[in-house]
């Protein structure tokens, strides 16, 4: 079996949002899974000195007019959402706790909340939506809230997004095929070139 | 006559210059003209609180993966260059005041200028490779180098700069298809839909 795409991505990220929309059916084409592999960009920007998009003059402008356009064209539903940008780290960690148990629940998870943040414009920031989302895509919200206590999973998650910076990882959506890096959503139609040829 | 696709770049930017590669194709396809205009990203920085990819930690380290990997894809020589990133004004002025002359002119000129750089690693920073370069692709280097003092043209390529940051204009490549902008050479597939679509 070739080895699973890695899907990195901020769960406060608009175009990590499309990419999730995306990604499943790009794999599919190639008979790849993917891994789902949240994080949080705050400790990778003091690494990069980076910022999120809407702090930055212009290119904030720009991502507001973007994104809109992109859901636009793949049928995504979207409203911009406030407070933005957000950290998750209650529903990082929900999806690396569902991940270990049952990946499909933590796909399913993730998904839900991505449109909880971007469609709904719940924040999702907050734990107790983070736990209301699991529970209304029929996960069992209570043990999942007793779990985002234990001291084990926070190390979990640390230690996932520290190894996702230490790949590299410095944006959202971020992936790797077969140790290749492609940053964001746009590079999709080079990864699945990419993916077809087996690199070039 | 639709307009013409408005084309911003700077001549230090890889990704620039993967563009001009690609983008008279694109044009080509929908029947539309290209307005190359070069511009200096510095000032758009300062602004933006933007700085070059390759003075970001773990983004510039991806870049020089990414840009020898596109142009494998694409075709296009590459040669990493140094140093790098560099200020461009003459040559940016020289395509201004060749533009006004001969559009098609100021275009071999910049493609020229591209290359010396981003394949034989000449320094375009210095105004004596800039005009040799000029000299290279049959242009009169003697009346350009006499241009490039003149106030008028330091004026209208400012002005230039300018009206670009005023328009949104914050990195390069930068496009845009009938006020519509589009940032990245990662768009040119996005742009190209767009363009036969008529927008959505």
């Amino acid at each position: 079996m070739p080895e699973p795409i890695d899907f990195y991505f901020d769960f406060s990220s608009p175009y990590g949002y499309v990419a999730a929309h995306r990604i499943e059916d790009l794999a599919q084409r190639h008979i790849r899974a993917v891994t789902w592999r949240p994080i949080l960009l705050g400790p990778a920007f003091k690494i990069s000195g980076n910022r999120p998009l809407s702090d930055q003059a212009l290119k904030g402008d720009y991502m507001w007019r973007d994104v809109p356009r992109l859901c636009r064209r793949f049928g995504i539903p979207f409203a911009r959402p406030e407070p933005f940008p957000i950290a998750t780290v209650a529903a990082v960690r929900a999806v690396y706790w569902l991940w270990d148990r049952d990946s499909e629940q933590a796909v399913a998870y993730a998904k839900a909340v991505y449109r909880a943040y971007f469609a709904d414009g719940r924040n999702i920031g907050e734990t107790a939506v983070a736990l209301a989302v699991a529970g209304e895509v029929g996960l069992d919200a209570e043990s999942l809230g007793a779990a985002l206590q234990d001291p084990a999973l926070k190390d979990r998650t640390k230690g996932e997004v520290e190894a996702a910076i230490k790949l590299g990882v410095f944006g959202s959506p971020f992936f790797f095929v077969d140790g290749e890096p492609f940053w964001g959503g746009d590079r999709l139609p080079l990864m699945d070139e990419w993916l077809a040829r087996g690199g070039w």
